[in-house]
C-alpha cells in the first residue's frame, strides 16, 4: 500500500464517524498533508448542514496545507449549499494537489468540483480507494441515483428459522447484544418500516434504545387502513423526540379509516395502489430519507423480497430450536420457484453476537433492484 | 496447567483419533511417563476389536515404563474381551502410578479395572479432566446407559431459514464445503436415517462420499410401507460396502407392502406401534449403533425434535434467500407453544465453511433425552 492509499483509507474511516449523523448528506473523510507528504490536518462531515471534511481538515492543517495535499474522500464542492464551496476553502488555503477517492454525482457538483481545482492550476487525482468510496455511501449514491432510500432488511430467528412459535409469541428470539445491535441500527437510520400484523401482535413503540444520531420515523404500511383503536405508535404520535421516537406516517390505500390517527398527530398518506412498496419507498425518497429499515413482520419482509427491494440484511440467529409446521419463518410471500433462483447474498460476513450469530451481507450488485452503483 | 493436566490433554487428543473407527468401544488415548516423569510412550485405541491404547502406549514404552506413570483417559479394562485384560499389561510393565480421567461404567469393567490396580500395589488417580473424557465419550456411556445411540441432526437452510423452496427444489441450499463436512460426518456414524418423504422426494443413496472409517447403515422409517419401487436404496441394498453403502433397514407397521424390498436385500423390521423413533433408536441400540444421523426431511426431523431424541446439532446456513410461505423450514412437527420452552443449545460454535456458516451444538445436558452423563 503506498502512502496515498494509507491517507485515502484513513479519510475513509473517518468519513464512517459521520454514519447517521450526516444523511442525507454523503460521509466524506479528508486528510491535509503539508509539502513534505507529513499528515497536517484531518477532518471529517460531522452534522447535516455542518462543515464540510475538507474545512475541518484544512482549518487543523493551517498554513501548513500551502502547498500540500488533500486527500479526501468525495469530490469537493463547488456550489453554495447549506455552506460555501469547498474548492474555495481548498484554493484559499494554497492546496496544490488533490487525491478524491470519487466524483460526486449530486447534481450541482458531478465534476464542477474537480473541474474548477483543475482549472486553478491545481492536479487533481480521482478513483483512488473508489470502490470503498463508492460502498461507503451506496445509501447516498442509491438515493441520488434512484430516488429511493437504501432498504435494510432485518430479522431474527431461531436455528431452526423460525421468528414465533406456532402461537405467535417471539419475545425474545435473539439475545441482549443482539437487540442491542438492531438498536444501534435503529437509532442511525430515517425509517423503521413495519406492517400492519407486528402493530397488531407486538404494539411496537419502534424508538432507538438508547437513542442514537437520529430518531427514525415510524412507519407503518396498513393498505386496508386497519390497525388497533390503542397503540403505542398511535399515542406517542405527537411527541416527537429522540425519546419517545420519530414521527408516526401510516401508508394506506383507506385512509378514511384512519382519520383517528390523523387527528392524533400520524402523518396518514393515502396511495391508491393497494401500497406497493415501491411506491412508499418513492415517497419515502421524496423525504430525502437515505435509510430505512424493514423490520417485519413475515408478511412485509417477504413482500420486500419478492418484490426484491432489499438492500442490505441484517440476521440474527439465535441457537434455540422451537419446531413447528405453523411457526413462522422470516419471509413470508411467495418466493422463487428453483434454487438456481436463490438471492445468493455478497460480501457475507458473520461474527458471533452474545449467544447468537450475526449474518449480515447485500444484496448482488449492491443492491437487489439498484443496478451497480453509480461512480461519478 | 500441571503436567498431569498437559498430558491427559494429550491423551485426550490420541484418543479422538480412533472416532468413527472404534465405536462402539469407548475412544481411548494412554501416555506413558518415566520414572522422571519424561514421555515415554503413547497410544491411543485404534480399530474396534484391535489392541487398546495401553497397549500401544506400554508397548512403546518398552522398559522406560518400569516406575513409571500412565495417563489414560478411561479406566484400563480387567476383562478378558476381545484382548486380554489391560489391568495385566500395566502391571507387567511396573507401572507404579496410573492417572485415569474416568472409571468405565462399562458392566464388566466398572471399577474394577480401578480396584485391580489398587490392590496390586499401583497409586490411582481418577478424574483428571473428567468433563472432558465425558464429553469425548457421551455416545458410548449414553448407549451403555440408555441403550439408544447418539442422535445427530442435520440440516442446511437458507438465511431465512428454509430448506427447499415452495416446489420442493433443494439442490443445493449448501455450498461444497458444508457437503463435504456432512459426509465427513456420515462416514464416522452407524447410520443415516430419513424418512420416507426423503426417499420419494431425492431418491438418495445414503452413502458417505468419499468413504469414512465405517460405512452407515441407511435407515428408512416408513410407517406406512409405502416406498417407491424403484429406488436407489432398494437397487444397492445387496451390494454391500463402502462405496455402494451400508446395509438398508426399513422400519415399518406395514410389512407386508415391503416384501420386494425384503426380497432385495433389505432388513425390513415391524414396529407395531406406528413406528415411534425411541423404538426405532432401541432396535439401533441393540445392534450396538453408537451414532446415528438424522438428515431429514422436516417431518422425521420435527419428530425429533418434538420427541427430543437429538444430542447433537449440525446446522449449515447458507447465505441465500428463497422465500415463500409455502417454502419448508427445517423442523415440521407440532413445536413449543412459548419462546419459554424453547430449547436452548449447549456449547454452541460457529464458523464459516465456504460461503456458509455451520452452527454446531448440543441438546441441553448433554443430550434432550438424555439427563446427565455418567461418569461412573
Amino acid at each position: 500500500m503506498n502512502e496515498l492509499e494509507h491517507w485515502m483509507r484513513h479519510a475513509l474511516a473517518l468519513a464512517a464517524k459521520g454514519r447517521g449523523s450526516v444523511e442525507p448528506n454523503p460521509m466524506v473523510g479528508a486528510v491535509v498533508l503539508d509539502a513534505a507528504g507529513r499528515l497536517a490536518g484531518e477532518g471529517w462531515h460531522q452534522t447535516f448542514g455542518g462543515p464540510h471534511a475538507e474545512v475541518f481538515a484544512l482549518s487543523s492543517a493551517g498554513e501548513r496545507a500551502r502547498g500540500g495535499t488533500l486527500v479526501v474522500t468525495l469530490e469537493p464542492c463547488c456550489h453554495h449549499g447549506k455552506t460555501p464551496p469547498c474548492t474555495d476553502a481548498v484554493l484559499r488555503a494554497g492546496i496544490v494537489r488533490v487525491v478524491v477517492a470519487m466524483a460526486d454525482p449530486f447534481p450541482k457538483v458531478a465534476g464542477g468540483g474537480i473541474a474548477l481545482l483543475r482549472a486553478a492550476g491545481v492536479e487533481v487525482h480521482v478513483g483512488l480507494c473508489e470502490a470503498d468510496a463508492v460502498a461507503l455511501n451506496a445509501p447516498y449514491l442509491k438515493l441520488l441515483r434512484t430516488g429511493r432510500p437504501w432498504v435494510h432488511l432485518k430479522w431474527a430467528m431461531t436455528l431452526d428459522g423460525k421468528i414465533a412459535t406456532w402461537t405467535g409469541d417471539s419475545k425474545w428470539i435473539s439475545g441482549e447484544e443482539s437487540r442491542r445491535r438492531v438498536h444501534e441500527l435503529r437509532g442511525r437510520v430515517d425509517a423503521i418500516i413495519v406492517g400492519r400484523g407486528t402493530v397488531v401482535a407486538d404494539d411496537p413503540l419502534l424508538t432507538a434504545r438508547p437513542p442514537g444520531p437520529r430518531a427514525p420515523a415510524r412507519v407503518v404500511l396498513s393498505a386496508s387502513g386497519e390497525l388497533p383503536e390503542r397503540c403505542q405508535l398511535r399515542t406517542t404520535a405527537r411527541s416527537v423526540g429522540s425519546d419517545t421516537g420519530g414521527p408516526v406516517i401510516v401508508y394506506t390505500a383507506n385512509a378514511d379509516k384512519l382519520v383517528g390517527w390523523a387527528a392524533d398527530g400520524a402523518d396518514v398518506v393515502a396511495l391508491g395502489d393497494g401500497v406497493s412498496l415501491d411506491a412508499v419507498l418513492a415517497d419515502l425518497g421524496r423525504r430525502r430519507f437515505t435509510n430505512v429499515l424493514i423490520e417485519g413482520g413475515a408478511g412485509l419482509l417477504g413482500s420486500a423480497f419478492d418484490e426484491r427491494v432489499g438492500d442490505e440484511f441484517h440476521v440474527f440467529v439465535a441457537p434455540k430450536l422451537i419446531g413447528g409446521t405453523a411457526a413462522p419463518a422470516p419471509l413470508g410471500g411467495l418466493g422463487v420457484q428453483q434454487m438456481a433462483d436463490a438471492v445468493a447474498l455478497d460480501r457475507v460476513t458473520s461474527e458471533p453476537f452474545g449467544a447468537d450469530v450475526y449474518i449480515h451481507g447485500f444484496a448482488p450488485r449492491g443492491g437487489q433492484s439498484a443496478g451497480p452503483p453509480v461512480t461519478g
